[in-house]
């Protein structure tokens, strides 16, 4: 893997992931395909909208249909039929939501599979193990997501067990001779302090890129913000690609490459889609709204999506009131049609030298509200 | 409309329906749109798949968008974005599914609207009207489905209200100056005598093909058999094409052809696809099976359909566990694609004047058993 930055403009960057399945042009949105598939879409489809890297979760595939599968297929691109590049992530952010259900010690987690109750346990070894079979083009180390909020006491172990489960993926990742990329996390929670110290540790690590953990979760904008001030400044001379994990709103997304981001992924495109939520510029439209049932416009005028093309918001609306498997199909084409096209215009700005310029027009055009959550038009 | 009948080989008949939108080679099986969408499949993939027309369900489209939303998109073929020619069945069949919940005069049918629970008459005048606002290429009369079984007076007053509802639904499509086609549906039970009674009166209606109804329920195969050698001898020089209403398995397909139908229709292959049945030469394979869960064949090694060309059968088997909205969607493609090749095996084999002799191989084909039962195949 290289990482090749072409333009810089205030703190961001418009860059080149190289992979051997393919390059990725950053600040880039990674489509979540949770269980190999990302929802509703063939890859053919993503690739026709944009998407130009899609994500693995580790956790989901290790226990359905799990890695040994996946291996006897030659990887997870084989099995779920995307020859582009794909990261995985470490299964980390899963069995931290599992909450109660976990047992947490040096070694690993332990929990019981959601799927048939059997006793796992994910250790950093295991994690890396796992991307391994599944021949991920990025692998993440294991981390221990930090609740929020936390005490500073229990957010500096949270952060102190990151950093030796980093170190511990580092090593097993070497040792099973994967020559793939592998990037570290910065934890830290909130505390700017703890947030430093894991933004100095991960940076030291050898690796090829650097995530910022848990900062997609209950925390304010303004505190994401914060946090991302505290660690992108101490990476400033630093080569390395940085991926902030879980974002997905247009707004949200603009904020971060602000600050200084490359790299995103998100389930929440797809997921408000599937729920009837289709992003436009400036807002939103719910299609499940009765006023939609009669209008004969298309979801988005100037939007070259399957969707828009070919369909009017009478006919969505009505799929989904049908419950039609279509509906879920064409919302989804559409939300990630719009998040990547965004992308693209957030590189082209960058490229052009014009994006702190340009920061009007394209926070306009996310609906300005953060948080996933857009301002709400009507028919 | 116009039908040319292109070869004959014993009953069965190659032919060539011309409608303004598009040519139907014959015989011909319509994949079923209910809510104005072939579940889960894009109009563009159904015609990639060799789709030549589809059915769109009047009661249904009628409850929901309904037909002042779909007229004013200009049609069903808008509102959906099938440019090919559409067959709108009458709504008979499924207010009849309703049951003791409807209430049956000389008028019509009432009944409360399962969407909303409004009271809704369908008569033959407003079914016309309503395939008229879709504007259905071929429309159907409205009709009463006899029940099975039924004694000699139930079946008898049926057929005869279905006759006197046939001459009043010819009259209201004239009336509404509908310039499409019209086809007639006999009806009549499994009495003979009733059987050639009502083939007799429809084949006496001007109208524009002839629909041979009420034979795919609870029947045997034997008593559907005998009752298309009632009415199909009657019709023999009759020029219109022949339309049997909701057959869908292949092995039901070919003896149906080989008794000198033209026309197919059937949620059949796309509902068994959605719960894991998948249809391959001989038989079927139940991907709901654990025995698929490590199985990286292709389901069908010869098939040229989108799942057996790009995914496993590990694969397929993963989503349904996983209730992956994809799973759907590939196996839908793939049982229509089954499907719809069948058809044109058996118009190859009808043209090529071979098709007493491909019986043996096309049943072979088809997995022999009727009644949408064929042989389920281990891993």
């Amino acid at each position: 893997m290289n990482f090749e930055l072409l333009a810089r403009d205030g703190r961001a960057r418009r860059g080149r992931l190289g992979l051997v399945r393919g390059a990725v042009e950053t600040p880039a949105f990674m489509p979540v395909g949770t269980y190999g598939t990302v929802k509703a879409m063939t890859p053919e489809e993503l690739k026709g909208l944009g998407a130009q890297i899609v994500l693995g979760n580790t956790f989901h595939l290790m226990l359905r249909p799990g890695p040994e599968v996946i291996a006897a297929h030659g990887g997870l691109h084989r099995f779920m039929n995307w020859p582009g590049p794909i990261l995985t992530d470490s299964g980390g952010f899963q069995v931290w939501s599992l909450a109660e259900l976990r047992k947490l010690t040096e070694e690993g987690v332990r929990f019981r599979s959601p799927v048939n109750g059997d006793p796992v346990l994910l250790t950093p070894e295991s994690s890396i193990a796992v991307q391994t079979a599944l021949d991920a083009d990025i692998v993440m180390v294991f981390d221990e997501c930090t609740p929020y909020p936390a005490s500073e006491p229990v957010a500096r172990n949270s952060m102190e067990l990151s950093a030796r489960w980093a170190a511990r993926s580092r090593v097993e990742f070497d040792r099973l001779g994967n020559a793939n990329a592998l990037f570290g996390i910065v934890q830290g929670g909130l505390d700017p302090e703890l947030r430093g110290a894991s933004t100095r540790f991960i940076a030291a690590l050898p690796c090829d890129g650097i995530c910022i953990g848990g900062l997609a979760g209950d925390e304010t904008p303004e505190q994401r913000d914060a946090a991302l001030d505290v660690a992108v400044p101490l990476l400033a001379d630093d080569p390395r690609p940085r991926y902030l994990m879980g974002l997905g709103s247009p707004a949200d997304l603009l904020e971060a490459v602000h600050r200084g981001v490359d790299l995103f992924d998100s389930v929440l495109p797809a997921r408000v889609a599937r729920n009837g939520q289709l992003w436009i510029p400036g807002g939103r439209l719910n299609l499940r709204n009765r006023a939609f049932l009669d209008d004969a416009a298309p979801v988005q005028e100037d939007c070259p999506c399957l969707l828009c093309r070919r369909y009017s918001r009478a006919y969505l609306a009505h799929l989904f009131r049908a419950k039609e498997l279509l509906a879920y199909r064409l919302a989804t084409c559409h939300n990630l049609t719009f998040t990547l096209d965004f992308m693209a215009r957030i590189r082209a700005s960058i490229r052009a030298g014009t994006f702190p310029a340009d920061m009007t027009d394209l926070r306009s055009r996310a609906g300005r509200v953060s948080g996933g959550e857009v301002a709400e038009q009507s028919a």
